[in-house]
């Protein structure tokens, strides 16, 4: 089904919440947006996914759309942040409203969920490509930083780690499982993760520092340390597992690859004071897991059973553009 | 020159002006903003350059960085408002530090003679894209809408049009000129753009309407018509042409389609109250130029010394996804 760029347009915006903050949404040269609160700063990102590197070009519409925009409200949670709106620019091989439409529930069912209006974008031909921005508010003084982390600082995370890079070597035909419930959970870690919105809303102030595991769990910390110039330790058996991953790859050792150096899961690493941080995990039903401490140390140190772990040289978190 | 792209994302961020307003830029999950001041709103907008669609693969990264922030900062130029602040999201087809700084080089010379900071963004693999978003400032009560123009306004040109469509014309070999000065002149309109911020702040709650001329006169006039549901009169003898152009194209009837339907000029089309407008104008010394009227009867009537003129309904606006 063929529709012309400005059909496009009218598409989209016809399908899209307004939020009482949008004064002019989609369909103007830009949108006008009511300022945060205040005591409230903005809160702004933007990621891309392409074809061939964020996701196989076999990958559904609904959940390239749905991706699209969680990756980005993962970046708020990890900054603290309420999401409210969001930008879409949208290249297209060819124009194509089915794809389009199939693609916009996956993005705004996703909104809808978080209370997100998509305000603005552009449309145009070019290898598929969706670069999607996220706006929202933060208070200053709770925003979660990369550089907050301190010495004495549990480390924790929000969930399991290491689906989505099951999920995508058992897309990839790397990895099999009998058992389909479990390939149905892992693909659907690895193409329609959960951003962590209210949890690190919650968090701000609380925490210290924070990022999300979109490169994996070595390299995310890594940029954490390096930001907050302190070191840590964590400890093997304490990384969260999903009963799904346990059971594709039943061996720990055969986990740790995928759990420390495979992107895309899109949890919260979170540093702050243990107390602190256990009460929050306490009222949020036990999604934090403690995996470790920041210690004055520099580098990072990964133990199992309170010794040190050798496998760990070998790994590194995603790097686009690493030199083979 | 091969770079990492965390080394990427340092080197950009390392050249990045930033201004007071900026609480947190480039290098974390996302970058925080204070908001702007008492009585204004946010004003977003975001636009894609691809190569082979937005620009031939050859075109100089200098060029490529400029034009992808100039057509932003039109857009925030076509509704009033102040530019502040861009993020930027880069897919490189390798990872080469040459072309990114050289790109770089044009985005933020750009940036800075416009006071805006680049506060965020991505970089990632992919074909050649370059998405920008740009974010400012307006008085919601003088920002230009493309809905507000009335029958009796006066619809006015901020620039000369038709330079860069000649100048695409003479990168594909379809127009020639043995005066380098006048190449030079078009080439420049076609890669380097120039947006009219200062004169859309300036007319902001002076003109009705406004749009910027990226996809061509009759398309982006179209918009503003359908937007305000009222009709147009314009006079093909009032076009405002640059020496070179009409020293390239010296007939008029040869240089209409240019000016008609040729897009990139990324000049403003005003609709306001001629006296007010034309104050402005002579304000700022004669930059605009009336070029018809808004009329309450739908449609768009183009005439010459008086008369309909025929050429009008082969022409239209850029459609990126038109049916051939």
């Amino acid at each position: 089904m063929a529709a012309g760029e400005f059909e496009l347009i009218e598409r989209i915006r016809a399908r899209c919440a307004v939020r009482p903050d949008v004064l002019l949404g989609i369909g103007d040269d830009a949108a006008l947006l009511l300022p945060p609160r205040r005591g409230e700063v903005l809160c702004v990102c933007v990621d891309t996914l392409n074809v061939g590197v964020h996701f196989p070009p076999d990958t559904a519409a609904f959940d390239i759309g749905w991706k699209a925009l969680a990756v980005n409200l993962s970046d708020l949670a990890a900054m603290g942040a309420r999401p409210q709106w969001a930008t879409l620019s949208l290249s297209l091989p060819e124009s194509n409203g089915d794809f389009v439409d199939a693609l916009l529930d996956g993005l705004l069912t996703l909104a809808d969920s978080h209370g997100v209006s998509l305000v603005g974008g552009d449309t145009t031909r070019g290898p598929l490509s969706v670069c999607v921005q996220a706006l929202g508010a933060v208070d200053p003084q709770k925003a979660l930083r990369r550089s907050g982390a301190r010495a004495g600082d549990g480390i924790y995370l929000s969930g399991g780690i290491g689906d989505a890079a099951a999920g995508l070597a058992l897309c990839q035909g790397r990895l099999q499982t009998a058992i389909s419930e479990h390939e149905t959970y892992l693909l659907e870690r690895l193409h329609r993760p959960t951003p962590r919105v209210a949890l690190g809303h919650e968090l701000g102030g609380i925490a210290r520092a924070a990022i999300d595991i979109s490169d994996g769990l070595l390299g995310d910390l890594g940029h954490v340390l390096r930001a907050s110039a302190v070191g840590a330790r964590i400890d093997l058996d304490r990384l969260p597992t999903s009963q799904a991953l346990a059971a594709v790859l039943p061996g720990p050792a055969a986990r740790w690859p995928l759990q420390l150096a495979g992107g895309d899961d899109y949890e919260l690493l979170l540093c702050g004071p243990s107390e602190l941080m256990e009460a929050s995990a306490a009222h949020t039903r036990g999604e934090l897991q403690r995996i470790g401490w920041i210690e004055a140390e520099s580098g990072l140190r990964i133990e199992r059973a309170g010794q040190p772990w050798p496998g760990a040289d070998a790994l590194r978190g995603f790097d686009h553009f690493a030199k083979p």
